[in-house]
């Protein structure tokens, strides 16, 4: 960030008065520029003893294997972001349950919440951003090939809650 | 967003190809410049059968009661964040405990996550941002001064949940 997105003049690195950190300043206009940590929201799909996994045909983590996620939206809850998202990636229709995991991704700037869901047909598809979209049994899960930290983290915790019967919300940080 | 931040060239509001929401484009360096909700992390610091609450010194709703709670930051958990911004508003050390609210406030771009917390010792203040600290019993929770929905809902779900001796995760829209 180095211009104000509000006036255009170029941006100082400063400590606002009564603040303890340092911020994009504009000298001109005097905004403050706060920068935040961004949600990615998804969920695990289910169908009977089945789980729906995608196949990423975009960057980062080209050709392998996630739960449908992506960056929540203005606008929307983080339910709606997760179930939205499970509908572009997967052309999945979901009815969102409850919250399973919530990462802390610290060098992405990013907080990773995910649902259980239930998958409501099987109509599913492949979507835009996914490469092949399938149905698998927990046993099946291609962990060597398995996208991102924070969704071997979701599965992991699915599978371990699944077999005690009951629905935990986990907390990590990478 | 009138400005690129990294250019300075003037943005403009289009749908990038593959997307399906007008964003701020620059059409000098090709950059696309995404807005997405804020967290706001805290929660209800608790001593024995008392609760901590905060009198507002800033706007918005200076005056009104709330519970210690503000932007998570770049660098940090959202556990982490919520312990921050009890040591700067109430000066507070607290242990941070279950997330009891996730509360998505549509029209201002927030998703607001509290949790139940443990106060370490009786060492709590007055700070920057707060004109009052105090350690109150449910019953003298001041509802008529709340200031926003999120903490009002929060401090609810608290107290039916102390009845029943359960500690739930509870999700709201407003």
């Amino acid at each position: 960030m180095k211009f104000c997105p509000d006036c255009a003049h170029p941006l100082i690195l400063d400590i606002p008065q009564g603040d303890h950190l340092p911020r994009h300043v504009c000298r001109a206009c005097g905004t403050i520029h706060y920068q935040n940590p961004r949600i990615i929201a998804g969920c695990i799909p289910v169908w009977e003893d089945k789980i729906l996994i995608c196949r990423r045909a975009i960057e980062p983590r080209h050709g392998y294997w996630t739960l449908p996620a992506g960056f929540m939206e203005n606008g929307e809850a983080v339910e709606g972001g997760a179930a939205r998202e499970a509908q572009e990636e997967a052309l999945a229709d979901v009815t969102i349950g409850s919250l399973i995991t919530v990462v802390n991704v610290i060098k992405s700037h990013q907080v990773h919440m995910l649902f259980r869901a239930r998958l409501n047909n099987l109509n599913f598809g492949v979507g835009a951003e996914s490469l092949e979209v399938k149905l698998i049994h927990p046993s099946e899960i291609p962990w060597n090939d398995i996208a991102f930290e924070s969704i071997r983290f979701t599965l992991e915790r699915y599978i371990e809650d699944q077999a005690q019967g009951i629905e935990r919300l986990h907390f990590h940080t990478i």
